[in-house]
């Protein structure tokens, strides 16, 4: 086994539930001397201090929270990476690896190149697929990344210490790494999580503009829960990575608009025999996934 | 307080989830003497007989199985129930309480109408908004129905005590019972139930054809697995509701025809605030359900 290396100094860009349960168990396990945590929200660095899920806070990303950094993790939504990785550019020491750990990893790429050139080689492109509903300091916690994936998109300059030493550091905190190409990660995360959450947003806003919608909300039960529990998640974010991702997304929009007018079609024309097979198709590649679970 | 009426026979026809926890509860409480399972399932009917769902099990409908029931409960698939309406017309005492547990009611009503005329006052169409993806006679358990939501929907001929026997039965194991039209019963479970049925059978169908699905799915995690909880629900069942609640669920996959086509509109005219204006609509709904549950 490789020994895995230890950091003097993490400076976390974003201090909330998917950055500091990571330095949380680097921490606890001796992989990071030192957390500088960076975030706009001062409360929110308040909470991060006492909880120690940070050792020192600033506000502001400059030479001070930067400058020493063997890893700047920047763990803030998808849109604000162009903005943040131009403010690191002339920060930045020889060494230092960039990572992130957003849901769209083109537009991470495309950030890298774009403000840091240079850089590039040390910036690594990651996902972690771990979360909650939850967020800010007070949600981090650990253990978040015991047996959940996380998917690293290595680019053409990539350099390999640097890819490794990200990979590395995941595993510790308990992670299986993945490596995929930028595009194969977005075609999949299109699929798999974004196009869900706009779908549930989608249903929800057709029921909350119904007339009689709130009437209908009182008999909302449990899969009306499950099925929309996503609809809960943050706008922000997630406005940012459905445009991050728009082309796959268009792509499976049309999709399923070919599905509905299916669906509309077997009910017109009264054909429960084909409903059947379509729900039945669909029931079971779900029974197949749950059971691999 | 009325006193809760005690019954000598229950023939449950369909012993399952639905209607064996019914009559579960209402054998512990001392409220019905003797329940008579019938089901198409020998095996199904020995585990019902062997866990005391029932007390005495018939493969048929006739007059040996219904003949001496004060209560006929029908928790069958809505699509079997003008059948099985049919078959119980020649062998229903003047006094015996015909009632349904289906997920729609407008169909429940035609069926006894059509095929129980003469008995139709003291037919009740009811819907507990009650289930589990467990199905059969082994799922049936006390409590199901504890706080839980049953809706009755009275018709023009309906006899006041037949519909206060079955109310106040379902209010026996502690369900909160409402009244309503049938056709405002359909139009708020299309869309808060088998409208989002219909929606996450679309979507793992969509994901299935995909040529990377399967690929795909390796990744998906818990947003995935939540939203598509229900997609693993019984075809058969679903494709029975879907149908007898098509009008509905017609106009509902009109509307979100139209939502998809704006978050097209949305993403490829990149309105990121539009977009967000939209998702923290429909995420204040969301939020705002859940807070009341």
């Amino acid at each position: 086994m490789t020994q895995t290396p230890a950091l003097k100094q993490i400076t976390l860009i974003g201090v909330g539930l998917i950055g500091g349960s990571f330095v949380l168990d680097l921490k606890r396990q001796g992989l990071v001397e030192k957390v500088v945590g960076i975030d706009l929200d001062a409360d929110n660095l308040a909470r991060a201090l006492e909880r120690k899920v940070i050792d020192e806070a600033f506000e502001e990303i400059n030479a001070q929270s930067v400058g020493g950094a063997d890893w700047v993790l920047i763990a803030t939504p998808v849109a604000t990476l162009p903005h943040i990785c131009r403010q690191l550019a002339p920060l930045l020491s020889v060494h230092t690896i960039v990572s992130d750990v957003g849901s769209t990893k083109q537009s991470a790429l495309t950030a890298f190149a774009e403000h840091l050139g240079a850089h590039l080689p040390r910036c690594v492109a990651a996902h972690p697929i771990a979360g909650s509903d939850r967020h800010g300091a007070l949600a981090a916690q650990f253990g978040l990344y015991q047996d959940k994936k996380l998917i690293i998109c290595p680019h053409a300059q990539q350099d390999a210490g640097a890819l490794e030493t990200v990979e590395t550091l995941w595993q510790a905190v308990g992670a299986h790494t993945y490596r995929m190409s930028a595009a194969t990660h977005d075609a999949i995360f299109a699929a798999v999580s974004h196009m869900p959450h706009m779908l549930a947003y989608a249903y929800v806003h057709q029921i909350a503009e119904h007339p009689d919608g709130q009437t209908y909300l009182d008999f909302a039960a449990s899969g009306f829960r499950d099925f929309t529990r996503i609809a809960s998640s943050h706008p922000a974010i997630w406005t940012d990575i459905c445009m991050a991702n728009k082309d796959s997304l268009l792509d499976l929009l049309a999709g399923q608009q070919q599905a509905l007018a299916y669906l509309q079609n077997l009910l017109q024309s009264n054909d429960a025999d084909a409903l059947y097979r379509y729900f039945e198709e669909a029931q079971h590649t779900r029974d197949d996934w749950q059971a691999r679970q």
